[in-house]
């Protein structure tokens, strides 16, 4: 079974409600842009390459109904602005709302409005395949270096949050390495963080660790480091919500604890991430804007207080890991880098291993 | 408001019930040790020092009814061996248990059955004010040498897990070190984990805090390192359910994960335990058995599902800190040492600081 989280066919988008996961398999139709904001910004989809596409897909779905009228570049540039707005940590959005407007202004030069919305819905829909077929490329990479170290055994990977089938257009970054070492027989267990306080772990990556089969565990994200001991990790692999010039990596808060961790242990620490989560604009991880989200993800779960009334909350959504600790690499569609070689390699300085 | 977790009188003892917390504040009659039991086996009384407190209690609660009739070393033998056996891993119940039946075996050489029975209740109640006074101890021991390092400054405290009155028989360990600081007005804010799979930060750390007006802000485990980063922690302050003899600490999980992470960010690591909950007999932290609880506590929040349905589950509920990494000090009633120190400290050839 492959998990098929947005379903799109021109004209129609449907997405797999997370938030009712693992209770429910429910698909909410997305018809607007407006849809689409609304369902980033209530988590109903998440991961930052899932974000770029379902926001853009809204888009595309809007436009083939005529949406923007005469004017569809200024349609196009309102709806990208709000859609960026929803959850501004990950890139992915960011980056596609400017490569697509850069896009949708020349185009502009020289067609007219209703064939200003095709080209920009076959710009979109070529985003959606690009998606799956890189990260079966980040899963090829990230597997053959991890198993460059361990030439004969199998091996055992940590990974938090959810980075799979769900939080992409398909087969997952970090989720994807894993996915490839299974394919390849080379997988013995993957343990995984629940990830609080969304639980996109125990709910979305367990969710699909039972779905297609793969040995998997679940531990609470304060196990990760006693697991790391005891229980023989070959490589801790992430993914990332923005990855800046130096390798630093904006990821799902409890990242950086991991590095740390993993730092302690000696083992080995991927980021596996496309290179539309690279942002070189930022030259450090001190620039990255962490998103702050309502003190109810901690304090509630299903709509039952969990916590004391009245203790004051802080809750960051992500984290930044510093480069430094990123001692296996960043794993990406073009092959496997040290931080160092990040921007050499995705400016064309530099080749794949 | 000073939370009583613990009501004894004479041949009664009620105990609030800590699974129903924060949102019930039910006090559960305990009339016999299989009372004592089911109460620290379903962790409705849960903390290492808490217990041993209320498991013998449950037993002086039994005997003051007369049982064990004419043979009461028996019964408060198989008693003893029945209590200890509920929760494996926190020292404090064997060692009560140990203590208290030597006592009671030499009681018995020359004292009649109703003797022996008022003689070991009066040990009994005499080791639950022991508790608190210890407590109090260890509270200004900590707080003077935390402050020592900082003479003007308010200080910024991270702890884990529940160590406070509803730990003990009152005031509490690592938590006492924090009452302590906030009675000198010295205690800028708290941060405590949310502590999963059972929530002890959530539920019940936050409860004292907000209970006592102590400035606390609740996150999950997973923010720690970043709150080290961010927050100006001044120290790490745990409690512990045994420390052995080179100093190697069992307790609650994620203790390892925090102190890898202080030791990281250069924040000295405290872990405060009355010396009932040392354990000189083992000499490393490799000999300590773990308890690994069942996987429901993970997968489940108040009877609901929260995990995806069929993913394996590892749920130890404790890990061990080696004692290279309690870099601030062991907390004691005595003073505070370092690991290599505690030896001589609890054998007397050392004095407190």
């Amino acid at each position: 079974m492959t998990l098929e989280a947005i379903r799109y066919r021109a004209g129609s988008l449907q997405i797999l409600n997370q938030l009712l996961l693992p209770h429910q398999t429910v698909y909410d139709d997305i018809r607007s842009v407006q849809d689409g904001y609304e369902a980033i910004k209530s988590m109903k989809v998440r991961g930052a390459p899932a974000i770029a596409i379902v926001g853009c897909l809204s888009l595309a779905v809007e436009l083939r109904t005529g949406a923007g009228g005469d004017d569809p570049v200024t349609f196009i540039r309102e709806s990208l602005c709000h859609l960026t707005s929803a959850r501004p940590t990950a890139v992915n959005m960011g980056r596609a709302a400017r490569e697509l407007m850069e896009f949708a202004e020349n185009e502009s030069m020289e067609k007219n409005s209703e064939q200003l919305r095709e080209s920009v819905i076959a710009w979109i829909e070529d985003m959606l395949e690009r998606d799956v077929s890189d990260n079966k490329k980040i899963g090829n990479y990230g597997a053959q270096h991890i198993l460059s170290g361990v030439p004969k055994d199998s091996v055992t990977i940590l990974t938090h949050c959810n980075t799979g089938s769900l939080a992409t257009a398909g087969y997952g970054t970090a989720l994807g390495v894993v996915r490839s070492l299974h394919t390849l027989g080379r997988l013995k267990r993957l343990y995984c963080t629940e990830t609080r306080p969304y639980n996109q772990g125990s709910r979305l990556t367990a969710y699909e660790a039972v779905a297609e089969g793969i040995p998997a565990t679940l531990i609470t994200d304060s196990m990760a480091a006693l697991t790391m001991r005891e229980m023989g990790i070959t490589a801790v692999v992430v993914g990332a919500d923005r990855v800046v010039a130096n390798g630093d990596t904006a990821n799902k808060v409890g990242t950086y604890q991991l590095a740390i961790a993993a730092k302690h242990h000696g083992i080995p620490f991927y980021v596996a991430a496309p290179s539309t989560s690279c942002d070189l604009s930022l030259e450090s991880g001190r620039d990255i804007v962490i998103e702050v989200r309502p003190p109810e993800e901690l304090t509630m779960i299903n709509g039952v207080h969990i916590a004391a009334p009245g203790i004051d909350v802080w809750n960051p959504a992500f984290d930044v890991t510093p480069h430094q600790l990123i001692t296996g690499g960043i794993i990406t569609e073009l092959g496997v880098f040290l931080p160092s070689e990040l921007q050499a390699a995705l400016t064309g300085r530099l080749t794949a291993l």
